[in-house]
């Protein structure tokens, strides 16, 4: 299949206000359910999940499950849609959470903000993301009970939530990309897309496919969907690599260069930085046809791949 | 109400004999899991999961779920209760990975073996012990869709174990213990009994309920047998907190001494060991009476309550 070029978005298309007006909605309904969904907890470790979930962010995951809704029921979404969205979003904060741990990446800086271990305490921030785990999986039921889904469509969003969540998911991800680091470890072209499509790629993939199921889509749209989530989430990772190269430490609002000190294995080390940019066209093409393969014309997830695309230039 | 006395065991019931039976069976339903349910994640990630679950243990909250089902479902229990009782011993699992990491509890030992910090790394360990939280979701889904239970059935269990594992349950429990053993910091006997009834009690109350529901308990019988579960696991800790005091390290399987050493609140350090053993009994009656004010005589639980008890002579 030849990837169609999907650089230039849809010129009648602002992808940043359309962005800009989701990650509203999303920030409000996340601020709500972070502040009801921990109610009982101690109250510093609900200060901490609370914290976390307050990171800045694009909120890229919630804006794919609320587009995808939408493709099956066109005009506003319910508030139900931003709740929905917002499982995969904390999801991918307790991922981060753990992520920034001083036996993990040891980052003390998120979005400019510092981590969750060094304003409270490693202790506080391994407990603090556990427990964003099954608060999710109760979002998740709620929110889908509300958009009046039955019971067995219920359950099988838990069951997709948990295994893009798993050790075959993004958790196994996270795991190859810390031994990746390792002293004298070795990561190859296949090992390195093996880690994206876990650690990025399986939660992408669910964010779409929640939105999608809550609008009742059949399994041609679910499987496009995935394999747009899949190709977008690599896309993303190249670009993520190619911006830890090319950018300081300002504009990114985390450590830069860091790949490169830790002699981590990334798209432009193996690939050159010229080769990387290359590839990430190539999978936004990929995602994008995979859409267009069963129809789907959507302006907003062809500019999100182009989005995506742009940030790294 | 007036504790009873259950200080000696039914004549006629063999506890030992009845955990070790239980407990063989729930072994091979737990190292099947261990197995099935990690295909396809990292090698090591996995064999981390499953040095983790293969940690020995009593089993009691699987034996708690699975007596709690024949309560209502009398004679030998299918496989599948085996299965569904490994849930609970999966999310305390992770939890004593969590615990035992060096930004927590760091302890080096647990049953006599290296912890799974200690054998792998702590980034390994706290992605491994996140990874089961997902996992048991998944298992107590298919193990209850076995049983016959329908969507809604298992969808209010999989809310009940999160509620169990949540901010507001486990996790939160977990966090007051270990703020609690920070130097300076004073628990008093309420603060104490939140302690354990978070980290623990919550977690056999769920064990029981899960194994009544699948049975089809009423709602009657859920409460008491929660109360039964809250007040056993408040037994339980007070039984530990002693036996830190009074036993060694050899008899332990654990670091001796471990919580006097830290001045951590105790109950024999806020009662006396005297004292402390006298509770430890006073809970154990609730934990009966609670059972027979709605017609619950089950020799199992009753033995339980009284094992409990023994370990702390």
């Amino acid at each position: 299949m030849t990837p169609l070029a999907v650089t230039d978005p849809p010129a009648s298309f602002d992808v940043e206000a359309f962005l800009g007006a989701e990650r509203g909605r999303v920030n409000a309904a996340l601020s709500a359910l972070a502040s009801s969904r921990v109610e009982g907890a101690p109250t510093v470790l609900r200060e901490a999940m609370q914290y976390a979930l307050a990171t800045p962010g694009k909120r890229l995951r919630p804006a794919l499950c609320i587009t995808a809704y939408r493709l099956l029921r066109p005009g506003p979404a319910p508030d139900a849609v931003y709740r929905l969205s917002c499982v995969v979003e904390i999801i991918h904060t307790y991922s981060l959470v753990h992520d920034d741990l001083p036996c993990m990446d040891d980052d003390e800086l998120r979005r400019g903000r510092p981590t969750v271990h060094v304003v409270f305490d490693p202790g506080t921030a391994v407990l603090a993301g556990a427990a964003l785990i099954p608060a999710a999986v109760r979002v998740l039921d709620d929110a889908a009970r509300e958009l009046g889904l039955d019971a067995p469509a219920r359950g099988r969003m838990i069951g997709e939530l948990c295994r893009a969540g798993a050790a075959q998911g993004m958790v196994g991800g996270q795991w190859l990309d810390l031994i990746g680091e390792q002293p004298g470890a070795t990561v190859d072209a296949d090992g390195l897309e093996r880690i994206h499509r876990l650690k990025t790629g399986a939660l992408l993939a669910v964010s779409l496919r929640m939105g999608a199921m809550a609008a009742g889509a059949d399994e041609a749209r679910l499987e496009a969907l995935t394999a747009y989530g899949n190709e977008l989430g690599l896309a993303f990772q190249i670009v993520d690599d190619v911006l830890d190269v090319t950018r300081t430490a300002e504009e990114l609002g985390k450590t830069a260069g860091k790949d490169v000190d830790a002699g981590k294995a990334t798209y432009p080390s193996l690939f050159g930085l010229q080769r990387a940019r290359e590839m990430a066209v190539e999978r936004t093409g990929h995602a994008v046809d995979a859409l267009r393969a069963v129809d789907i014309h959507s302006p907003e997830l062809e500019a999100l791949a182009a989005y995506v695309l742009e940030r790294g230039r």
